[in-house]
């Protein structure tokens, strides 16, 4: 365990730079004298492509591929802006950096600390980690159009999977749920997808008996969103393509009392390149810079981050912190500065 | 407009059978003494395939084709039955079905009646449709698989996208919106999905300055499933792919009392072939032949098929009907049947 973590920080665009003060405020105080943080500040994001044109330079790759780790705030301009249509940005950084880095893990865990409200009137206990797969699916950009903006246009995209992709996130979730209550939980289309869905479940089924003490079952990603809305305590490790987990764990996050609590990581569990922690929500350039974000999301990943590079109990405690605020939220607004002080004095107490 | 119906019912598999008698009781009475229902049953589904071998021949394919709509049950049988693995009896029948019958527009009303509950605290009023397009999308079928069963498998799907196909119903989801509240939301996964995205964006782009009426938006299917537990009284039409359009209407209907209500037309516009209206639900071969099931959604979709068959006072009749027994619901658990008599009681007062 290295005294000194080597941290490059994206802060990003609209509430990220907030929200990422915040994360790294907890941060330096959660490691404790033990444990330095270097921070390298790099500017990236829909902003920095507007005014340099880059989106992200090679070089810069390099540099980042040199950290320890990675924390992220959020990224993406003026969703009318066309100079940023298509998702250049979140292709060219977020998703480039994801595939570059081999994140073939995307860990979002989803629970409801008590004292937060969920939309559902009887959530019972929400506890579950979506391990959703980070590299693969509907996510590789192999599609393509032909005869664009003529009435004979075709559209198409195509979603690869490969045994190797699903077995290493499989076997991840396994892991995962041995560590936790032991249920897996597959969700697919193996009905519709039936390619893609016959590998993830022939694969599943083939892993399973290393890990006689995981029940495994089985989901179509449709019936899995409502469960997540009629009994989310039914979950606690879901494993899932890349673009059933984008959708399910947006889901997720809300029932759970909303994005701006849902931490995330995109991991390397080789090690060969650094993860990268960010809060499953947006840049949402509507609320920029007036402090309204919620800063907790982006905090709870730092506590993904600590755990990830070792040091577990600075991640529960912060983790900790967080749990304490949340229960006595009352009703009234705070500030992005002032919830991270709070969890921040939580910390320190 | 015929004063005989010529229908084809499919009951099916599992409860299917036991929700369609309850729907076509329904459907004679609802219409009255002035329109005849001559009713042709296919025996069809997984069980009749396991019998016979068949899951749908050309010849019945002939003879579907010329009725004037088809009520259509539910099939599937077994989930562990592996004769029955990967879809085999859903895409053999009713996603062959659909795309033989080019039923491009899958029409799913949602709506919380008074007197339902919902799993979430507070929904506000819940009272849209998704039109969710039926023919194209991940469906096609397109996919393949290389190296089956090594560590070298490569598992494709491939969405196909047409400006032929996006028009079209893209066209039905604006002439719908302007029908009912003049609010239209497209939603895709555009910033990933780039090709269909594109198209899709394009389409509602370009079609919009025809309903000026009209409010058009959009968000990321992640998104949406946000907003359809935290505000779903924000939509009016949803227009979306195939796939997102079954992921978010099985959500759409939890939140809206559970998928035993949710009824849904796939829908020839052109009337080139028969419309085919279902439950959303499946065949639940777990609770089948026990008087278990809810028939609503089957009689809802009876609705539907008399609305398209121009017969909307009669239509009218059922979903009053419906929200009649629905609004005096007690706790008390009633069978099918019982379920069934109470509706066609109302709708015969
Ligand atoms: C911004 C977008 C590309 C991204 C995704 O689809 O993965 C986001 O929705 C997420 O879940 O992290
Ligand atoms: C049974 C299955 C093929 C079908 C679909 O995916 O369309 C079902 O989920 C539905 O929504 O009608």
């Amino acid at each position: 365990m290295s005294s000194t973590i080597d941290l490059a920080v994206i802060p990003g665009d609209g509430i990220g730079p907030e929200v990422t003060t915040e994360a790294l405020a907890v941060l330096h105080s959660a490691v404790g004298g033990g444990v330095a943080i270097a921070e390298t500040h790099y500017s990236l994001g829909a902003e920095h492509y507007l005014e340099t044109g880059e989106i992200l330079h090679d070089e810069t790759m390099e540099r980042l591929a040199r950290h320890d780790a990675i924390l992220f705030g959020a990224v993406g301009g003026d969703p009318r802006d066309a100079r940023l249509a298509g998702g250049l940005i979140e292709r060219g950084l977020l998703l480039r950096l994801r595939f570059a880095f081999d994140h073939y893990v995307n860990l979002r865990p989803t629970r409801l600390f008590p004292g937060v409200t969920s939309p559902l009137s009887s959530p019972g206990e929400v506890d579950f980690v979506v391990v959703r797969e980070g590299t693969e699916g509907p996510y590789v950009g192999n599609g393509g159009s032909i005869r664009v903006g003529t009435p004979h246009e075709i559209a198409n995209e195509v979603s690869v999977n490969t045994a190797f992709g699903v077995e290493r996130v499989v076997r991840f979730g396994f892991a995962q749920a041995a560590a936790r209550s032991c249920r897996l939980t597959l969700v697919h289309k193996t009905n519709v997808l039936v390619n893609a869905g016959s590998l993830w479940q022939r694969t599943v089924d083939r892993i399973a008996p290393e890990f006689p003490g995981v029940n495994v079952d089985y989901l179509h990603v449709d019936a899995a969103t409502i469960f997540l809305v009629t009994d989310p305590a039914r979950f606690d490790v879901i494993v899932t393509d890349n673009l059933f987990g984008d959708i399910l764990t947006d889901l997720a996050g809300a029932i759970s009392g909303g994005i701006g609590l849902a931490a995330s990581g995109n991991i390397n569990p080789d090690r060969a390149f650094p993860s990268m922690f960010e809060p499953v929500h947006g840049s949402a350039p509507d609320i920029a810079g007036q402090q309204k974000a919620d800063p907790t999301a982006a905090i709870l990943s730092a506590a993904l981050l600590l755990e990830h590079l070792g040091h577990p109990e600075a991640a529960t405690r912060i983790t900790t912190a967080v749990a304490a605020d949340l229960a006595g939220r009352g009703s009234e607004r705070r500030s992005t500065r002032e919830v991270g002080a709070a969890i921040l004095a939580a910390v320190e107490r």
